[in-house]
């Protein structure tokens, strides 16, 4: 068993034929982005001997690649909601994040994650994560600046608005320009390394070592070039980030993902899952995935009305941009546009660097009309039915808010081409393993597999639904989940 | 090892635990649709001792349920094809099928069962499936009568039609009224039979016994209340359905089949893909299922166009009435109605079955507009766009043949209700395990699980597209790569 070319994800090593053990601990955690840190600094700080594994030379995974955003609020307020008069309740969290999350919402995960909210944003600012008292009430994906507070979801807008008060609550780290997620990493890798967590780089994680009862005792790794068997006296801990960068893996249990082009990944080649099912870990979700196109800013835009190839609009236009890609993606064809007109039209911050241009422009809809190929009539009807309901504040097919409700009617008319084939609509996955909201990796018949954990996009978590993201929720998911298993873990014994 | 309450599908028997076999054979089939049935047959006559399980105390599964169509073509036709003028070539069947089984497409298995069909043909003659040779050139779901051949996919439709020359491929047995596949599998229990197998009905399969390499070497099963473990010295081959009945593995993996309320299946708990995931088996496509509404016959009604809650029109309406379902299932809201005129209406043959029922009636459109809540103008656009194409023998946004297109002018006008939450629409499960077109389970290696077979929906086979089924596919996959199976696994060695 030392010829690595034999170790796979997918089939544990047998403990009766593991003989000996190069490094002990009692937690091994594999992959070291915001799930794999906040489980180490929890497990460590309740008196576990931690190691961190992770395939590349540094940590950060995916999540030091993110805006750094975290869904947090109810119980009143973060203190950021509060000075900004938005006095958040947790059941409204709750039913928002309950309706968002989608058809395979798990109800106890969000039950959790809404009621220790407050908790979580305290954890987080104590560690020494930093948010200005600041809030952008704009459209944005995520602010350029170093400001704090978003409306990083679909709360405003129709349904969700209707079965929750809506608030604000996308919390962005004090940095500027995109990519807060790197301050998020940087915070948890001072408290890893004080943690006394024993941090390994360049180490794969090549296959579980597990009994016969499929009990897991441990890890085969590749550390800087030499196999190392890693001994977990308690509990591995799959913290590996999805597998939108696996295309076979996207290809067989997400097909439709691929039509997005841009995945949004580092490492994300499904090998954390593959480690969890190779012990029976069962996997739910896996056709689910985040899909987006940055359309706004800015916020005019959402004043404009998005067609599909036939003509026909599909969505709200007031809802987070995720959910219109989701809904782009599932209108057959690949043209997609979105019309405006000049009192609306302003070039959108990532517009260039995404690929949305001008398809068209006219003096009049017909134009435009004749210009896209498209049947006569056709965008017509939709911009007269459209532009009659909302000069009167209406929008009685897609129930877009009063707010954002204006006739396009001041030529040149626009329309930019937000083509499925030619934009880089981006994608991550979200399905993984199944999990208690303890982290425990359960098999097909809902029991815990022993010594077993994940947490962040290996595991399915607290988003499940690409027509509901919010963003925030997935690195809210992997740092307060994370957190659950370090500290579950803690306090398992064999 | 003797309390079966301690057996999961899920979690195989160590052969290391295994002391004893009660008893033999080569292969081990588990489930007795038309998938074992056919492979049952096909090893046997190779020279396997093969014993086959059921859990039920009669054979037939959701096979015997079905129409017993069986969906084959190419080569210059079937007999019954070339009787009416249909010089079906091969290369057409396999374009179509390549398109019609969608993105996750298997191009290996369409392209065997493609050019394979007309041989499948004859086997099932000679096995005396009586065919007879008669077409029905209307739209039908399957014929009452004894007829034969039926257009049962959208091999006429856009964007089908474009892709290959179209052909009625549905080939429904001699058999009186609905079920055919009983008759399928009257002639299929009778060559097992006469080819020696062992037949063992009241037979779960409880777990798998595998090696450490997760070989697979038998099945544990409870025979007529008696734990028997049964050894297989060449293969087991799981023959045992989908997951459509175990509601709890639909929410897991396809949370969305789920508002389809009438779930087709008979056994179809899953136990099947469980098994074969207990020793490693991927499992691909989960998400995917088919879904219908039997909307037509009358053929007539295909001149009627479907619109969702938003009075928008959503497909070619000359598709088959999967397709047509599975776009209704994606357009958001309960509400969907098919209009028609009164030149076009009557009453549907299945229509008081599945719950369609007349939503609204009214001299004029903007009548049954108003009294179906719509807002104003919605479905007037949408009648008034499809009607002046239709009257040109056009349909430029979403390419209805010119023979079902005819504007909808003569009243009385009618809403027929095709609610999602009234009607019963129904659902069966399209993901498995991952084989080849030969039948080995593979592993999430793509490697192949040692011991391991299935086929017909335990596998993920043929069929893989609600959006594109056809009927005649799923049974045809199942007795087309049964005998595939079988053929197979009685040249294998240990």
């Amino acid at each position: 068993m030392t010829d690595h070319a034999s170790f796979s994800p997918s089939r544990p090593v047998p403990l009766c034929q593991t003989h000996h053990w190069d490094i002990e601990a009692d937690a091994v955690i594999v992959g070291f982005g915001a799930a794999g840190g906040a489980c180490a600094i929890e497990a460590a700080r309740a008196g576990a001997r931690v190691i961190l594994l992770d395939v590349a030379s540094a940590y950060g995974g995916a999540s030091a690649l993110s805006g750094g955003e975290i869904y947090m609020g109810g119980g009143g307020g973060t203190p950021i909601q509060r000075a900004f008069g938005f006095e958040d309740s947790t059941e409204d969290m709750y039913q928002y994040l309950l309706a968002s999350t989608g058809p395979n919402a798990d109800a106890a995960k969000v039950r959790l994650y809404a009621d220790n909210s407050l908790e979580h944003y305290r954890w987080l600012t104590a560690q020494g994560v930093e948010y200005k008292t600041s809030y952008v009430a704009e459209r944005c994906v995520e602010p350029l600046t170093d400001d704090c507070l978003i409306w990083s979801g679909s709360e405003e807008a129709w349904p969700f608005a209707q079965l929750a008060r809506p608030a604000p609550r996308g919390h962005c780290p004090k940095y500027v320009g995109l990519g807060g997620g790197r301050h998020i990493m940087d915070v948890l890798a001072r408290h890893v390394a004080a943690a006394g967590v024993d941090v390994r780089y360049n180490a794969r994680a090549l296959a579980l070592v597990a009994d016969h009862n499929r009990e897991v005792h441990g890890v085969v790794a590749r550390i800087g070039g030499e196999i190392r068997f890693v001994r977990a006296h308690r509990a591995v801990v799959l913290c590996a980030g999805g597998f939108i960068m696996n295309r076979d893996m996207v290809r067989r249990h997400a097909p439709h993902l691929l039509r997005a082009r841009y995945p949004l990944g580092t490492v994300d080649d499904g090998s954390g899952i593959r480690l969890g099912m190779s012990v029976g870990g069962s996997t739910i979700n896996m056709a689910e995935g985040f899909t987006t196109l940055p359309w706004y800013p800015p916020g005019s835009l959402v004043k404009g009305i998005f067609i599909n190839e036939r003509g026909q609009r599909f969505i709200n236009e007031d809802v987070y941009h995720g959910r219109v890609a989701a809904s782009a993606l599932c209108q057959g064809g690949e043209r997609i546009w979105l019309l405006a007109d000049q009192s609306i039209y302003e070039a959108g911050q990532m517009h260039a660097a995404v690929g949305i241009e001008i398809g068209s422009a006219g003096d009049t809809w017909e134009e435009v009309e004749r210009e896209l190929g498209l049947p006569r009539q056709a965008l017509l009807d939709t911009v007269e039915l459209y532009n009659r309901h909302a000069a009167q504040g209406e929008d009685p097919l897609f129930h877009k808010s009063a707010k954002w409700l204006k006739p396009l009617i001041e030529p040149p008319y626009i329309a930019l081409d937000c083509r499925i084939d030619h934009c880089s609509y981006s994608a991550f996955t979200l399905g993984g393993l199944d999990t208690l909201p303890t982290g425990e990796v359960l098999d097909e018949d809902g029991a815990i597999v022993p010594g077993l954990f994940a947490a962040g996009r290996t595991a399915c978590g607290l988003p499940r639904w690409g027509a509901g993201y919010s963003s925030g929720t997935s690195l809210g998911d992997a740092t307060f989940f994370g957190r659950q298993a370090g500290r579950r873990l803690a306090t398992t014994r064999r």
